[in-house]
């Protein structure tokens, strides 16, 4: 059995618990919370604890809080040569304080605290300075998911950037869809089905042989009806540019 | 039983012939195609025609050709007072010649022809230019989908607009996280959970709500990590102005 502590309320920390709670080969010896209140709903009130010289010994410490506090945090633990692992998309392993093991367990997904995920699904991607420490990374990841990479420190700076063009900027383009839709008086309901099928589409065809749409067809005429439909100015911008961005890389082809 | 002929041998063309064939409530009396290899997979040869002077008579014509096309075609078509419909998005009723009645059949969804569809789950919007065709067309939409709504010209064109955005946007925006990936070395695999999660997320959460990452959060540090991350100067670019309209967005709230 491997106990881990993890340090931090957020989204992902939220989902963490709940994830390592469910294995019978895990165990979550506490959860450090400024505010204890955040966590109640996903753990024992006594395994909280919101002071940083209460830590209890773990095989694992799991820092999963906002990207600018990772280091310092990791600076605060009064621990010694333990194995602590951020789990960021976008930090270094190093940015971790040098007295203890460091390591990263990054859970790639898109996480809401109403939203449930089915953890199993989600990669994810491991990095450690020795054999022996990822290979308790590998043993928790295993535990809670079917996916796990070895990804180094400067790949999973490329695969956060990815993240944020397939899953944050998407959910964005989804965001203005829905405005022109309430502008129009029109269900947004209606493009649920073709946005399920956009994204399951690829998951049989690369992404550059599932385009379709005006701008890989260089259909000029809808295009310029679509532009000039457009009265906000953002929208419009942002219509422009990615027809363009499309039809440059029909040229490459 | 209701007949049909298909006017047209791309990608709706295609999906729609599939579709209509297996309702045992509609018959596909003829489809024309200039090049009757293009969809002699899915119909009987003796029922494709090249010659727009012989086609038979019909409930319902439906012209599923290119947008540019689509008045041209209408026009030259040997018919009078015949219900012709066209499955354009972004076309008005009226590019139909006036010598035949009216509609529209609009099947909102992507379509690949080397990728099936559930036809039942794809939202149809109908239009007509009075109630009988209308109900003709309602007939044969509701035999092929679940999901039929009346859709007039004006909120096609907004529904087409945002249907860019989320769908033919969206994939070109998995399209750069793909290249980003393969510039990196990483499998784009590890993306396709994500991808799936910030799709089907939407189904329970308004988008609005639904939006995660660093812009959102308002993370400058690692908004500029990545900006400088990247090299090529479009998808920088589109980081840049689709950040921006995340944060202006946030400012709004």
């Amino acid at each position: 059995m491997l106990s881990i502590v993890i340090i931090g309320s957020g989204n992902v920390a939220h989902h963490l618990i709940k994830a390592i709670s469910k294995s019978n080969k895990l165990e979550i010896k506490q959860v450090y919370a400024r505010n204890k209140v955040n966590v109640i709903d996903v753990i024992d009130e006594n395994k909280i604890t919101n002071d940083v010289s209460q830590l209890k010994e773990a095989d694992l410490y799991l820092i999963s809080v906002s990207d600018a506090a990772v280091a310092e945090v990791s600076n605060k633990l009064m621990l010694e040569n333990k194995l602590i692992a951020h789990t960021s998309g976008s930090l270094d392993m190093n940015v971790l304080d040098s007295k203890n093991r460091k390591g990263v367990f990054y859970p790639l997904q898109t996480f809401s605290k109403k939203k449930d995920v089915n953890f199993h699904e989600i990669p994810i991607c491991l990095e450690a300075q020795n054999e022996k420490d990822y290979e308790v990374l590998e043993t928790v990841a295993k535990n809670i998911s079917n996916v796990v990479y070895s990804i180094n420190s400067q790949q999973r700076k490329a695969l956060h950037v990815s993240a944020v063009f397939v899953s944050n900027f998407v959910n964005h383009l989804y965001k203005i869809g829905n405005d022109i839709c309430d502008e129009n008086k029109i269900p947004f309901q209606i493009l649920l089905p073709l946005i399920q099928e956009t994204a399951q589409k690829i998951n049989y065809l690369p992404p550059v042989a599932a385009q379709t749409g005006p701008a890989v067809r260089n259909d000029i005429e809808i295009t310029q009806l679509h532009e000039a439909f457009l009265s906000d100015e953002s929208q419009k911008k942002i219509y422009q540019l990615l027809t363009q961005s499309i039809q440059n890389n029909v040229k490459k082809l």
